[in-house]
């Protein structure tokens, strides 16, 4: 009965083995490749081939020989509304990243329109986001002080936007797009949250009306910059802001409740900057306590490539402020993307689109943009046509509105953002990862309490080491379950899992649920020891164990390490007078185990089984003692 | 049929759930605790665990009353043995660290002694070795150079070697052992070999007598300083080195052919400084080309407490220094220790040995020793009583043999070095390496690479680095098998595995073997996708996919994006017409889907089954089409 694999034409012995440059050829491409993107090239002639390419690298020529007046229709209104909102949150985030308001309404022309040529993404708007910008703020900022050296800082900020640029587009072209699943569902929820508190606590600024505020992030230092400034509150600035601020919370509220009044939430941004700008203007306001943007520059993008610098001391905080900044805004990006496609059905190949934001953001750091990506407004997007339409609305703006700026108050600003983040706080999901997961959710609790207490680049790699470490922990400590008999039927499941599953005396049937490598081989043979003295203690002298059976069903991949393990295993047990038999291996241990045997010659006749039921039957048939009765 | 696993008494439903806090005391003590190390305190009485609990911090306890004439016969000459051997070894291993000799024998008379009273093991000798005191040397040199300042550069080593006490105790007492698994097998071959040739290159200083040697270590800038130097090559030194380099060589080769002559290999190293002391000093050779040792200072260890350095720029380099030879030395110790513990069937306590090499070293520091760690000589060690007849004879050798190691020449050392480290070049472990598995002799490689070519830090850093980003790989693309019915039996194993296995028309059988989480949602997202399509364009239309059917026997935790992928699966393979069902989830992944069920109630009536067979059986009687042929 041993070796049953090979009676049903197991291919590692019968069919000749495939080579180890095949094989490593295989493992490649499910590694880096697992979409297979060159599938739709296959068996198509050489002129389809490069026009296939062509949509592959430029995808409007997929969606523009097909494009329709219904379609612009949509697009034209879903492009307005999204400038309607980008102008005044561009301006806000770029005052959030310490730059110049200016550059956010750059950063909302030139992106939108290299996105709209290279995206693949239908449903997505390009722009700059408030927790990279956040995040490129406060790193640059422990590097130089931006009302020190404005322009040095600025200088960095588009060194660091080119690195973010090409460290996303590396990413897409080395097929190491995987590299963001590492921020799992949980880190990100804290990280958010987290980061939108930041974010908020930072308006306090404007919202207040304080002239001389903290230049730290975390929430100690900003809370007693704030109640230790109570002699600068400005109470028209105050008043300001928390009408503007329930009004726009006010018009959120609505939208979140009815999907069909969108347009509230949508218009509220730019109607509030429009009356505050028109009180502002009316009464004088600048003149009583309410700071406003001030004169901003007309004109469109002035290239910036040579304000980009690449000496030595700064070069480091560049780079690694695109670093972050780059993975950052990739995982907001690739996120919603994905979110979007799967909801309507098409396919995003992320490695792809990676390269067309880190295009987009190499070709912005020339052009004086800071680092942008896409994100989704529900402004009902049909085509990337909506993002061209967006940037000309913001060309409009810089070339005849820019004038009308001057009046708007910071406290709306502070206002529009405050409103913006506060749906990244998501309770119910933060509730839900706690119901599913308690490791989980003490993932999210360090992301958030990292971000809100430390820095909230700590806080972000306080969360994803522990996600590394955890998963790295459970593959130091895998699963073992001790299996038995469910009775009527030949199967073996979990004894702590199913109430009736019993044991067969003599047999310990242990499964193994991890990949067995260089990390828990001691583990294993520590626990499988105790595991054997607990069962002999358990079992007394009559029903003394005699086999061991592994299940490996579950046994990904063993390492060298893994394969020493079980030439070890079988001469320890066999020391303590214990036979021990493995079942299903499933290819690649199988095939590691053979070679292994043709080296060591450790497996007997009896030591490779399909299924545990075979195992135990024919090795209780061995043992010439009552057999447990088997169906 | 569905839901089969209540019928069979599914605890997850039946019984009440056990509470978070009982769940995750289990989950820490499987994690921490896995050997159960308090499991003889168990119904004892109180007298009886204090007397447990003495002998398990110092197991002295444990075989000193046992002890007897016989087993002292035998650790007397294993004593002595190891002693012949520790001598010139340790004085040899101190100059590869930049130390004065003598640091290396205080270093083989305070830690014996200790670790005879704490350590558990009884097959070790306890000294320093060849891979710490080499990496010690190279750390510590990137601080201060020997020449320049040798005081500073002791105060350096000692406090490093607290720290690495430190640390190996820390890991010990916060049952955090494991951490030195992740030194993979592979990985350590790699690392052993790279630096026995460093340390061999070393030794070319003194066997060419060369007197101008460079200050680097690898492999390139010491070859090109020996070939620019042939002017100071000296011929006498040469010669020397060679013959007893050969001698040395010799005995070794013959004690590896026959173990029983194991005293010649043992032996041959005292022979050798004896015969070549008595050389130099009868021709007075140290006035013609052979550099000797010189005046050691008699007299025991001097107390060093007054010399650890804790300020600013040298406290960082001291503990780097410290925790990465507390690392290599702890992988040493309790690797060999494991293998032995193994071989004579007696149980070695990972944690418990770190806290006593740990508090070895930091004791070491103290007294004028530099980090020491447990070592095999295969003398024939019975109990640690052997460690403290080692420990005596180099105090007599302090106390009254100093003078004569004045006229010990260096290139004997030089030859004992090569002799000792040549046995960590292990070949064939190499070659099985290669046949077992390509990418771990990748890691392999590169260990050996980066430690020739680099350095000895970087090229460990290196591996590490490889070696975990190979694990994570392994998450992030997790193996996926389709499985085929194997005919004459309801047994569905992997179609790529088994050639007689075969398609059931309509499904969809995927085998997932891996943790899902969120490193790899989105990967089994497109590679589920992908196989739908490639099976829909194989199968053509009238046997168009009806049902996906995933076996998760082998996924043995989900967190909560592994959740949210379950769900989302439902949704979209709904989309496209298709019913998923998951066959066998264990005790987690089950417990995880039930709560999600209740929150999101997205498992049908047959959604859930215990095999892939019943899920055939069953899912086939709803389509009105002929059933598969099932037994």
């Amino acid at each position: 009965m041993g070796h049953c694999g090979w009676k049903w034409g197991f291919r590692g012995s019968g069919s000749p083995p495939r080579g180890t440059l095949a094989k490593l050829k295989i493992r490649f491409k499910e590694t880096f490749f697992p979409d297979d993107p060159f599938r739709q090239f296959k068996g198509q002639s050489l002129g389809a081939k490069w026009a296939l390419a062509a949509q592959y690298v430029f995808p409007i020529l997929h969606w523009a020989p097909k494009y329709s007046l219904s379609l612009f229709k949509s697009d034209l209104v879903a492009g307005l509304t999204i400038a309607s909102l980008a102008i005044p949150q561009g301006i806000s985030y770029a005052k959030l990243a310490n730059l110049p308001p200016i550059i956010g309404l750059y950063s909302s022309f030139v992106p939108p329109l290299v996105y709209a040529v290279l995206g693949s993404s239908r449903d997505l708007a390009v722009g700059p986001v408030s927790i990279a910008s956040l995040i490129m703020g406060s790193m640059l900022r422990q590097a130089v002080y931006p009302n020190n050296d404005p322009y040095l800082f600025l200088q960095l900020a588009f060194t660091s936007t080119l690195f973010a640029g090409l460290f996303q587009a590396s990413l897409g072209i080395l097929r190491l797009g995987f590299i963001i699943d590492f921020l799992s569902k949980a880190t990100l929820i804290g990280f958010m949250a987290g980061a939108a508190i930041i974010v908020s606590l930072q308006q306090l600024k404007a919202l207040l009306g304080i002239s001389h505020f903290t230049k730290q992030m975390s929430l100690i230092p900003v809370l007693s910059s704030v109640f230790h400034k109570t002699d600068e509150w400005s109470w028209q600035t105050v008043l300001m802001g928390i009408c503007f601020l329930v009004f726009l919370l006010l018009a959120r509220h609505i939208s979140m409740r009815n999907p069909k009044l969108f347009w509230i939430s949508a218009g509220a941004p730019l109607t509030s900057v429009i009356i505050s700008t028109a009180l502002v203007f009316a009464f004088k306001a600048q003149h009583h306590g309410i700071s406003v943007i001030g004169e901003l520059k007309k004109g469109l993008n002035r290239p910036s490539w040579d304000m980009l610098r690449f000496d030595g001391h700064y070069l480091f905080v560049a780079i690694k402020t695109g670093l972050v900044t780059g993975i950052i805004s990739l995982t907001e990006g690739i996120a919603v993307g994905r979110t979007f496609a799967s909801l309507k059905d098409y396919q995003i190949d992320g490695n792809k689109e990676m390269m067309a934001i880190g295009l987009m953001n190499a070709v912005g750091s020339c052009t004086s943009c800071y680092v942008t990506t896409a994100v989704n407004y529900n402004a009902g997007c049909k085509t990337a046509m909506s993002n061209v339409i967006m940037a000309l609305t913001v060309m409009v703006t810089l070339l005849f509105l820019m004038p009308l700026f001057a009046y708007t108050p910071n406290v709306v600003l502070g206002a529009i953002i405050i409103t913006a983040v506060v749906g990244l706080i998501d309770l119910p999901a933060a509730y839900l990862v706690w119901k599913m997961d308690k490791m989980d959710f003490l993932v999210c609790a360090c992301a958030f309490l990292g971000v809100v207490f430390i820095s909230v680049q700590d806080g972000l790699a306080v969360a994803v080491g522990i996600s590394i470490f955890r998963v790295l922990l459970q593959i130091t400590r895998p699963k073992m379950e001790v299996l038995g008999n469910i009775p009527g039927t030949d199967l073996y499941r979990g004894l702590h899992q199913y109430q009736t599953a019993r044991r067969i005396p003599g047999f310990l049937i242990l499964a193994v649920e991890a990949p067995i490598n260089f990390a828990n081989t001691t583990y294993l043979n520590e626990r499988i020891s105790r595991f054997i003295e607990e069962e002999n203690a358990e079992a007394g002298k009559q029903h003394a164990l005699r086999y061991l059976i592994l299940e490996l069903s579950a046994v990904s991949a063993v390492d060298t390490s893994g394969i020493t393990f079980f030439t070890d295993l079988k001469k320890s047990m066999a020391k303590r007078g214990l036979e021990v038999a493995f079942v299903n291996p499933v290819g690649e241990v199988m095939e590691k185990l053979q070679r292994a045997n043709e080296a060591h010659g450790f497996l007997g006749p009896d030591s490779l089984f399909l299924t545990a039921g075979q195992a135990v039957l024919s090795l209780s048939s061995l043992i010439k003692e009552p057999t447990p009765t088997q169906v």
